[in-house]
């Protein structure tokens, strides 16, 4: 039996407009380059799609690869940047010079870094200057307390937590910038994959949390570099 | 047509038998007496229960107690004393003296305050010294960090919280004794009639926090107790 | 039976401290005042609270308000402003003078008017220039469309809508600045009470958008202010 | 031990009918023959029932088929046609002549690819002139505005979108034919594996949104071509 | 305290612009005219919203109305039409003659009757030839199976019902013609206000069945009368 | 304006086929009589459908009864007998002559008696000899296993429990008959309305336990005279 | 390492007792031996209860069991008779001779079997007379409508269904005898693992519905031959 | 393409310090010793905590280990102790004296085994003396029934229960300690991976009953250890 047979009902896939339908004119349009969300596309899909913004100059950003995906990019984007433990693949491989405030980034423990980590390199690829701080969960809270003059000369903090989501509660409580909250999937059991994370951000007791997707911290770090935009 | 008429498929419902069994054995076997769950009964069943409870000498609570709730009981035990926050009716109206170690109860807010006396009443009448500190919730850490050398004088510690449920997460890791955490349905919208500080607490990244269910004053003074009991 | 009988198990509940700590350092710590929600509070709690606010200078907002609230705070200030669809009392009555960006909040239809104008009102009050376009819900894009000019002059768009709660995706992927989404309650059957609008906007394909608790307009207009902060 | 051993408890299986009754009148009773939906049934079960297939004259699809489906049902059918993406199996090959209105696929992203095409071929066997176009998401709104002329030639149209599933308010907000929305389970965190974007299109604030299971492809295009009908 | 007081952070609400605008080109863009959902309406809203649609010549229909919405109307359009079962107005009272296919509506039940006269009013205000059939359940099948012939007349079937939500799965396998299936809350504890009824009919085993929101009777019409249109 | 004008898009409603069609023959058909479900019908529905079943010799329920359905029943069929609890109009008065096995119905608290005594009547009115034991919850296992020999006599047990809906677990391992659970909407909090009782009661650790839906002692007594007939 | 170092705080695991406590007294208890439910046990562990259970004389069976469960059996119970379909292991390989009336199963759909014969297993090694009819699903209602006689001479029916779960309320309204309804995982999406099958049963139309847990082939199979009992 | 290449966007990591800070103060803080949770890290982040762990006296519990883990840890302490069926490791080896009272685990089946030991190791390790009994589910009564006197002799009781999570409610009312409920997701289908079991302990109908998260034996064993401190 023949794949897709010519003649049949079935039709030939042969070029990228039957895949995709590259949005080239965000940047101006928004002032932030389209990034590529690779989960649920073949690694054929994406090789197509790197070729076709190789031919042109902005910032590009594959996220949430894998292995398949990044040999993908590879081929076509030989120089590009790949970064095991957030799974993003940045082109070209130096970010942008910093413009706009600095955005800070909050792990509430080791297992949140996967997701602190896109986060960081999606803002420092916008073009925002970006820095990292692990394990300052509330279960110690001197550690968050020891941050708190850090804290309060970022424009924007984000803040990936897990399990009890309750960093952001806390560090809203102590700042005037905005803090964009990215509940994680880490955890187990009533943490239902971060449901109860996002349930807890959502009802921040203090104002001025703004809540993202359940490991979203490509959406976090392009909300932080929004909101810290020049 | 008659309301259940003799004769026919209905029964007369005549004596305390048919609506309840006294678990009159309970102190003896548990060293607490039972608490009479009045939301779901009639007034005139709550009439039948307080009756049976005059003659015998343990401490009795009515909890979740509606206006009629109190009007029957206070017909037929009329010292009875009534506390309309906590919804809580207690007889003898005067709690036994203090054993066992300190009870403290925490309301994250205001708005917990019912929860948090239902909590505060139930210890004090099962025999503890017990005591409440009002809206210390996580938005203004000053205000728990107050009271830390507090904290740990208790022998365990309620903590009422409702939103985002964040303040036993933050109090389990300040102190030795446990957090018996009680959820309220406390907030709007995705706090899901308490659902989201229930997750939370379940999910506390501090060992040591005991959850009850949304609105269990009784349970968490219950709880606290016992594990405050001599 | 008397209520709280003195002497026996009972409290007096007789100062402001047994109900609540005001947060009047907020100000300072985070440079905009505290609120007061006063949902789940008695008109009694809130007068005593609004007694205390009186005697400082800070702009007060009470949330949320039923009318025995309205009531027991214009006893205490009797100039505050109130507005019935906001649910929504500020006191002093005139907003502070503007400071930092535009803030331009929408509202999807005409069922989300209550939600985006406690949003509007909120930033104003903050010290932000805010303004409000009604009924430019997806179902006719034209509506939206025209508005774009006017959406690129903003520094941050509050957008309030139920249902399917698509508009904050549409809107995103046509600016540059941050966009607060606030579901609301608005809808039946699947639309949950918000929570298919909340997923919706948790999900947008358009990265930008800060999502706020169902119904949360006092949260979306603070969390505006401070992206539009100067 | 022997598996099933005779003379015991267990029946031996042997004739198709102890594991399926054909429906082959349904092609006389409603106009459409049946499919075969593959998943959970054993590669044997699937060529017996090609077996019984390959009798009779109809359309017959084989849905949702995984690579030992193929293989089983290539031994009965070897001339089927298979189309991978869709994980479709059509026999005989062609699809019959087009009779009634044209059927306009729409995928709001690359990955909704599959149940696009699912939707596509299954429309086309059943006698409709299907097409598709793809990635034309709301995030980049011009992409389906510059659709509008061709999605007013259709006479039924079918959507599949994942996340927030916000393309099928739009869309029908544009034409007068019918919407069939199919979400899709692209996504991740608070997609809920589809639920998000299948409350959303419940929800569509523009009417004429005709809703089926996340990820049915085949249901969305058997649907359409039913409203397309001559 | 004055309510919104002018000079104040407060807007005069003033003209319709401000709560509504009605999009008097859907009938030119979609063939179908809107339709005002007074759900979360004032009766106010609804009586300029009236006032405007009294000067345009087309079909008007105000869904789930109250009795104030119905006053409030009534003031400006004093001949619509109101069927207090369906919740319903139309205005003008006349239906337009019918043209295209029939459309008949079925309700499981005696409950499920106001969802199904609001399909039923809907189809027909739209232009369609609409008729009822009333508590044709599967718990008796022979009643159904009684109006056989009669489904296999309609150009489209919409079904209604509440509890299991079994019918329209059971009407699909008997007929071509498409089955708008609309839940309804009719039912108690595990139907969770229609949601079980809502999943039934999104898994129904016999393709055809396009599903809508919980009691949306307005838009099961709707889309009954586009599929039946010329 | 008038209600359903005559001539205009509104039907009259005129006969009792415009609402219900009564299944007189299942009977005949199932052995046992249709019952009227209350909920969701106007008391003139009811009293249509309880004049059509005036004329006929069967044992007729009316289920989930408010007071205006008991007047409504009452101005047509006097004698019938109807119990406030239950929320249950008989009719005849007079149960039919017990056959078959005995029925035992436990209620494991108070508040749980309305379920029970519905499941009790329903099983005497389809004649089984059918008894009521109260207030044997887990809390106090002595009550249950004193109730053990008596347990052991029934052919069907009917076990209407809230809260943690333990106690059909208990009884099922303590007897042979099947047990029939019914979960009460007894219980507040993480109960959601029964929901956990009902799962506790689908996942019980014994064999033999027969769920209904939440609250429907109804269908409790129903499936116990069948499992108990003769 | 070593593995649970002897004199550290690592128990040896070394006997029965310390994994299971066998209910050998459950068939004079109940009547009914008990089955070893074997997914979470290691095969160690089930070699050992197999090793028990071969030294006493009762019909036992294990459900859920995995190729290495088999294998462990098989090496203490070498004559035991293994069913691939239905997962599940009998011993002695003989069921016992028929009692009581005949026990019906139906499977709705091809990929219910495995379901269906878990509790036709079941059902015969407890003592019943048993049969299994399959795909007779209500897409296609000439197929359930043909077995009716047949229906009709069974005491106890189970049902095992996916998807939209209808298959019960159309049988329980055809019959005079309990059904007994298991739904099963068969399906995807929005039939959340047998979720919405559940939940359509839980709300069946027809009483005498008994609903028990997702694909409990074995409960289904236990629960009929009680009812079906002598 | 480099992983990470130095000079581009991406940070280089190389200390402790950038993926944990470890709480070494908690011991002093708190009177417990922190313990890592080795899910969601990688091998050789648990290699680097373990060895800073090494160079300081406290008991070190490392939970959820991998296999992966366990080489990592043991490279690094060679001594330490690995319990492969509670996924625990403990250093130093030995477990410290006992202090305060006895602690007492049940597992309600063999298959809750792998949680309840790892309770029964955390409160040995955090020095209380611990013990541990199987299969004392509900569905055989007389198993609990035979442990009262040992029961009553425990200060905290801990019980590890799935599918019905009923034990608790039952120990609960034949004791005077407090019972800390862990829920296992032993089970299926409506089990939903342990939700069921943590609904009915949330709702047990005695008092004293703390519950913690699903399969979370390592807090549950840690309150005990609490509960039963000296």
């Amino acid at each position: 039996m023949a794949e897709r047979p010519t003649g049949a009902g079935f039709d030939e896939i042969a070029s990228l407009d039957q895949i995709a339908q590259l949005d080239l004119g965000r940047a101006d349009r928004r002032g932030y380059p389209e990034a590529v969300f690779c989960e649920g596309k073949t690694a054929d899909q994406v090789a197509r799609i790197a070729a076709a913004l190789a031919a042109q100059p902005q910032v590009s950003l594959f996220t949430r690869v894998r292995l398949e995906h990044v040999a993908a990019i590879s081929s076509v984007l030989p120089d590009a940047a790949y970064d095991s433990e957030a799974r993003l693949v940045a082109w070209p491989p130096e970010p942008p010079p910093s413009t706009g405030g600095p955005v800070l980034v909050l792990a509430a423990g080791t297992s949140d870094l996967p997701v602190a980590r896109e986060a960081l390199l999606t803002a420092r690829y916008l073009g925002r200057d970006s820095d990292l701080v692990v394990d300052v969960g509330v279960a110690g809270l001197h550690r968050i307390l020891a941050q708190v003059p850090r804290l309060r000369t970022a424009k924007a903090i984000v803040v990936a937590a897990g399990m009890d989501g309750a960093l952001p509660s806390v560090v809203a409580g102590l700042v005037s910038a905005p803090v964009v909250a990215v509940p994680t999937s880490v955890g187990y059991g009533a943490a239902f994959e971060g449901l109860a994370a996002l349930l807890t951000m959502l009802n921040a007791c203090a104002p001025g949390v703004a809540v993202v997707n359940i490991d979203n911290g490509y959406g976090a770090g392009h909300l932080a570099a929004q909101i810290a935009a020049p």
